[in-house]
């Protein structure tokens, strides 16, 4: 075992603080990993703040986690020591059902292992990035490549493949109009991606304040949601909308403005049920669908995709005793667009 | 003007009676046909009863409807007289926007022209096919092949097209599993059409008492969905499921039965909005679409398609005279599985 320094979550309610954890033995198969740094997402919050079901504590999170392999198992043939590398949202999954057996280890029907908070196979806790070192299967670990400096890889491992698996998908490219809804961690992301992969991108966030950045990103066009007038002059134009926001919205609204074959999908998520008005989805043939993370496979290609048109997420370093501050933040809307811990302030 | 026997709703409350009604003279590109039979859709009982909004009154229904052809216009290139047609949900759409360029006239931007309590090129109310005939222009009338008698053919006009656009658009086919929800007039029509098109198919009603017929009419297996057991077991099992339920149904619990990219398509609606948790869309990947009749195109493929597969709904005739006990039966689940009016018992 390991012991590594970390800040974790002592409770539900109480601050983030630093402490220890144990990480396990290098195995055959597993990659040890020297964390450079670590994004914060809003799911790290709702977990710890145990709103999305009880966890048991102490809980380190984060899931866009970046560093240097420094030791690997006998077994490994992805990674080498030196290697630039990360992980994402998962760290195992089953192997063995359909969906995993189709290289969709994301949509494992036995539950992926999730990076933090989930039951590992060896029946301990997964513990995430908020750390100075982690242990991770080979198959799970990403290569960063060379063109994407360490602190801005680290949101894609999240927000970046959170949002691209989507455009991919449905084929955001040249001649599609996209919508992007929200324009905060993923939104800002889900912006640049869909401009460089050819489609004409527009960003419907609540108010203008962000019109600036959202138009030098790469949208197209910006609009506010709290202007009625909006959703009357959009009604039928877009093929694809990416809808980033986690709070309760007027899902009928976004549907109306959804063009023939058009589908809305979420990536962000409120916990309770959004109502669904059935003939507004009759018109245009629209759809309404939930997208989660990427496969491996398809984090690896969002990186080099990232890697070659030169995309990086805007962000702000912190260090680790600025979590709990930069946690308040977040929830403030107050970041544009990403905290990135420095994980050399834990040491 | 030509003036036609019919059956008509002289308020949302009154039982259908006999009347006559006014059709215009047949114009330029018009089509002047005789009907033979006209199915009862339940479309056509909520219609005339105001629960899909207020209509003006008398009002004719009926939007499955066989006949022959006994006048055409001098510019008609499209059919002759003695030809065996059909008119389905739509007689018209504005031909202009995007949709109808496209192809997609039931989708139509402007909204297409309803058969019937819809406002006309002309301003008049559209009024339907309980009646002995109707003038519609040329390009939303379809062939009736020889192969289907036209008793058979109403249905399909309707109930047919409505199942077989998103069955085809979905890609049922070989290697394919698709979910029938509901077993009425749509459902037994989802069912034969599934079948020949080569997917696996299955029905989801809420008891067995039908279970014979479904198996009969091509399904492979049948669950009663008031059975818990149900919903266990068939978690993750589908790529298609259509529901053709109007009624509110746990839209969760359905959802949850799709598997990897599964889509839930609703083709029948209540008025309420339905409640989707966001969750279960993340799982698998999953959609929920809805869908409208088909496009003209598309109807007269789906007509030539059972013709070829000798493909006929489970009907039963009944006189003009009865109607409304008709309607009763439509609304107690009374019907295998679709009425169709025999139109000489109006003359």
């Amino acid at each position: 075992m390991l012991t590594v320094k970390a800040y974790a979550a002592p409770s539900a309610t109480d601050p983030l603080i630093p402490t220890t954890i144990e990480r396990r033995d290098v195995g055959a198969k597993d990659v040890l990993i020297e964390i450079r740094y670590a994004g914060i997402c809003h799911s790290d919050i709702h977990t710890v703040r145990g709103e999305w079901g009880p966890i048991s504590y102490p809980q380190v999170v984060g899931h866009e986690i970046v560093g240097v392999v420094t030791e690997v198992g006998p077994e490994v043939t992805l990674h080498q020591v030196g290697d630039r590398v990360g992980v994402g949202c998962m760290v195992n999954s089953c192997r063995e059902c359909d969906n995993c057996l189709a290289g969709m280890e994301q949509y494992c029907l036995n539950g992926n292992t999730g990076t933090y908070a989930a039951t590992d196979k060896d029946g301990t806790t997964t513990q995430g990035g908020y750390s100075t070192h982690v242990v991770v299967v080979e198959d799970f670990v990403l290569k960063v490549p060379e063109a994407i400096p360490y602190e801005k890889a680290a949101p894609l491992l999240c927000a970046g493949i959170t949002t691209y698996s989507p455009l991919h998908h449905w084929k955001a490219g040249p001649g599609k109009k996209v919508a992007v809804v929200g324009m905060g961690g993923l939104g800002h992301m889900a912006v640049k991606i869909a401009h460089a992969m050819g489609a004409e991108v527009t960003v419907l966030s609540q108010t203008l304040s962000k019109k600036d950045d959202g138009l030098r990103l790469g949208a197209d066009h910006y609009y506010a949601t709290k202007d009625e007038e909006t959703f009357e002059k959009l009604t039928n134009t877009f093929d694809l909308i990416i809808n980033t926001v986690s709070a309760v919205i007027d899902l009928d609204a976004y549907l109306k403005l959804l063009r023939l074959d058009g589908t809305l999908v979420s990536v962000g998520a409120p916990a309770q049920p959004l109502p669904v008005t059935v003939f507004t989805l009759f018109g245009n043939r629209r759809s309404f669908a939930g997208s989660g993370i990427g496969s491996i496979g398809e984090t690896q290609e969002m990186l080099d995709f990232c890697a070659e048109h030169g995309i990086a997420p805007e962000t702000e370093l912190v260090s680790a005793d600025q979590i709990n501050e930069a946690y308040e933040r977040v929830l403030a809307s107050d970041v544009r667009y990403r905290f990135v811990i420095d994980i050399n302030t834990l040491n």
